[in-house]
């Protein structure tokens, strides 16, 4: 029974349905049809116009997204903990040509006005400091916490006083909006652009980059094919994102995930360390009860000395978390 | 009838099936056992010790690639038409840091000694001029030819002198081996680093890094999880190459292109611009003849004012070259 | 009788002192006084607004001017034999973070609108290839020759159509405009940044990068410091400018270069590879014949294989040119 | 009385007088006399083998040794207070291509082998986290604390464990020197490349690069040329560094300025946040008590809220050290 991660599971059936339907031979890169018809699906989905590129992979989303957004010598504010930070290979630094990250601190790995201010006021505007041109926040964010509309607003009018642009990581967007239960509008709030994650949702290959800013996608169609990124056959990764779009299934995916993670949080609600919004658990546990766990057929990893993480995927089974649930009740 | 080009064909039947057949969650990115299959699978191949990594293009191979051989302030020989040059929107500048490529001549777009020398020799050895550390030629060419065992180790002798690594773009590694029928090792030659293209050739989305040097592939690592090409369900990219690997695949498919080409080209021999040795045509003909093709169905690329180009695919089918072929005896 | 170069020549009596002047502790970087003169200085010169920036070479100069115009995504136009091509290292590749020479052709290494036009015209607007982004000119040229207020609006016009920043690499703009005989903004034209050189004209180690737009100039200063060329005793290079700048030292030296290369020229008129405007002859001549001018005293480089070149500098003797066109003269 | 800093005194005699004795033309570049004559000079003090280069600023000199140590993917374990974290405007990410500065924490500004695992050892050694491949750290410190050499053989012996080439940036080396009263070699112990400071010691425009590893200093010289920091004049930068080492110059200047803190430091000891060691005092103090001082006739930098930094020069009076510290005394 597998809560190691959600980034390596099965790929949905409508996935590999869509995926098959376009295999007839279309126009290359991204002049197919199922590439021509992102921008509309996801303008519905917003309700706005937006213009979306594909790309393989989460870390490839956001830094082709920033790299729109930030010069070369200019910074990121992010949190302490964000993935751009801890575990993208230094990929910032090579999309953004050495431009750098601005640490935040922030309970659950949520950036807040508070701590955007702690970090960026003592920046001295001059020439010997990096200036920050952006900020990025995860959604939800890396301890599975999900930020409100109201503080996606906070953060905003921050970016906007600060003359910031604004980037959202959204590699488990989906589980965000899957427990806000909100427009997936106001759970991206005012971001300039945001990656919107398939891959650990039930797709193969293909993340959207979703600009609400339509001048930045123009930078950023450049920016993709300069960083190998733009794949001559597009029109699978169109298809995947498609059919995640279509009868929700990227929503009904989340909310599955997000169900699983809820169950095991229900055995261990005085244990966690951050509260259980979407499809990650994070559970003190000592290394003792964490071998009892594994004895019994659980795979997760520690997290730190004092305790485990346990992630739950769009296709975890139910008897699966339900069996965790009750072996962390026997702890 | 399309003869546009190869890189946009329907995936192989055979690609499809390994893809599903590693649907069930394994290790993420390339921990899986597909991905730990490939060292062997192209060992066994080339008959010697290889390091491979995957990578979803063919511009992220050789940019990659030649991260592992190039300092950011040295350059790249290669020829004026090389893909790296011509096609790739930049990606070695911003894969090399800046490195610059140095331009050769040579008839079908091939490099030989004396024309890597016209370029090489001018440059002075101090640090006013960007030095050589690598040179990259394409086997089969952009023009679609291909380079003997005999004229690969003048080429390496060429590098040794010169302490340049060898690097090959392979996009259409295959048609060259098919049109050889000599053994991998030998249309390789004694290149540091293969970029295997299986995408034009019958894949989805999966190219292989071979490196011949085992040292550059741990560089190459670091490399692709910074660019964002580190995916995390690699095992379906590394399934597409075992499966054109298994039974051959891969050079039956090139064959079959090659011989749709040679189709053509028998039909216009005396209007070829360059030998036909792969899957490439180019053709000189006039406006007018383009245009009466076209009305007979054909697509293609014009080629300049006087000439054009024809691509066969793995699945071209034999009828439509034929006719192809027919309609260009009637012109 | 040295005719190697003009960029080791001793520096100006008045360099020497204006620097001796700001000796005492002024506030650091561009904080001191002669650094706030610069801007009124320069725009005294070319009679408008300009903001002005000091740095140590002509490369950091050129590179940093163009890295606020190009992004590391695009090009720059320039001719095939631009210093920037030819002689930086590979510092546009680093400055411009991997951004593409795009080699014009021209005679006397000056570009035109039909020749920037066969070069930018093939590159088809697509993100295969790398767009330009901007045009950088020498005034004078690497052969020593001038444009035309004529020729610079021709190519400002180009620019305009094809939405290009324009730059102009001055290192030896005094010769060009004590050719001219105009002011120097004729001789600069439309450019949105000027390197004016002075090291080559009697200065130490200050070149001026003149913005004509100050919005570029903003950018350029976090470039500059990030580039490690904001020097904290900035003082010493702005009064390097200011003393060259008052009583017309610039004009006299160059004058007085291009008097010196004028009288060599006037010996061999009927050798010249290029027209004698600034202070560099280029002259046809053979092996034997270098030798004999060398046996009598005079080095210089030779310029291939059939040819050698002569540079004056400010301080180079009449009596030397004098002694030189004799005995070219006397070949 | 000025205590604000030391990188904008003026130039000591002997360094003037060395840079008009130069003033002859002699070879460009590096290829000069006084060039050439480094070396040899430096290799006499530090007693072993090195090959040293000359930029113009401290920023320029750590980027580029740095440059030579780490690969863009990689990273350098610095002090959270270092100056290449703090006040180089992102050069580091520049030079490095995209290096990640890898943060350590310590007391006094100094890493220690404890800082050091404590930042290094959570980093797992995978493709998605950088990897450290160097350590800088700052000689003496930017608290004015100096490295004994047995904090610096254990800082040596954890790079050494973890395979880290050793950079120190000694800006203020000579302070450290002075302070150690210790052979040159012993203060910079056993690293790789020290950035040798002299503008803040009464030089004007040069820092040398010193490398104990002559094969760094191969890639640094084009790298410097890259960076456009090879001036075509610099003897006159050779010059400044001959005269400095010549009759100990840099060792008296800084035994001065270390002298003239000594004599501040003196008055506030039970005020200070740092040992006072080098050329730097920081003095916890009021805001009123600030007023107060520069009521007096006392410039200087409030340190955050509650301190003052005091920094002398090699050319501090005596008489106004001794009058802030009687001013200090009386508050």
């Amino acid at each position: 029974m597998q809560f190691l991660s959600d980034n390596a599971a099965a790929v949905h059936p409508a996935v590999w349905q869509a995926m098959k339907d376009v295999d007839a031979a279309d126009a290359p890169y991204d002049g197919d049809r199922a590439s021509a018809a992102l921008d509309d699906a996801m303008a519905a989905l917003f309700g706005k116009e937006v213009a979306v590129l594909w790309v393989a992979t989460g870390t490839a989303a956001n830094c082709l997204a920033l790299s729109t957004m930030v010069p070369p010598h200019g910074g990121v504010a992010c949190h302490r903990e964000a993935h751009i930070e801890m575990d993208e290979g230094g990929a910032p630094g090579f999309y953004l040509h050495g431009a750098k990250l601005l640490l935040c601190e922030g309970d659950h790995a949520k950036v807040t006005p508070a701590t955007l201010a702690a970090t960026l006021d003592p920046i001295r505007d001059d020439v010997h400091q990096v200036q920050p041109h952006a900020l990025s926040i995860t959604q939800a964010s890396e301890y599975g916490c999900v930020y409100s509309p109201g503080e996606l607003a906070a953060l905003d009018a921050e970016c906007g006083k600060r003359g910031l642009a604004f980037h959202m990581d959204g590699a488990r967007f989906a589980n965000a909006v899957a427990f806000a239960n909100r427009p997936p509008a106001e759970v991206a709030g005012p971001v300039d652009a945001l990656s919107f994650g398939f891959v650990k949702n039930g797709g193969m290959s293909a993340e959207a980059i979703v600009f609400f800013d339509p001048a930045l996608a123009d930078v950023a169609r450049y920016r993709r094919k300069r960083a190998g990124h733009l794949q001559s056959k597009g029109r699978y990764l169109a298809a995947q994102i498609l059919a995640m779009l279509e009868k929700d299934i990227w929503l009904h995916n989340a909310a599955a995930a997000n169900g699983a993670a809820a169950e095991i949080a229900s055995a261990c609600a005085e244990r966690l360390l951050h509260p259980v919004q979407a499809n990650e658990v994070f559970m003190a546990c000592t290394a003792q009860e964490r071998e009892a766990l594994r004895a019994q057929g659980f795979s997760f990893y520690d997290w730190g000395e004092g305790a485990a993480r346990f992630v739950t995927a769009w296709n975890s089974r139910a008897e699966d978390a339900q069996a965790l649930a009750r072996a962390i009740g026997g702890l």
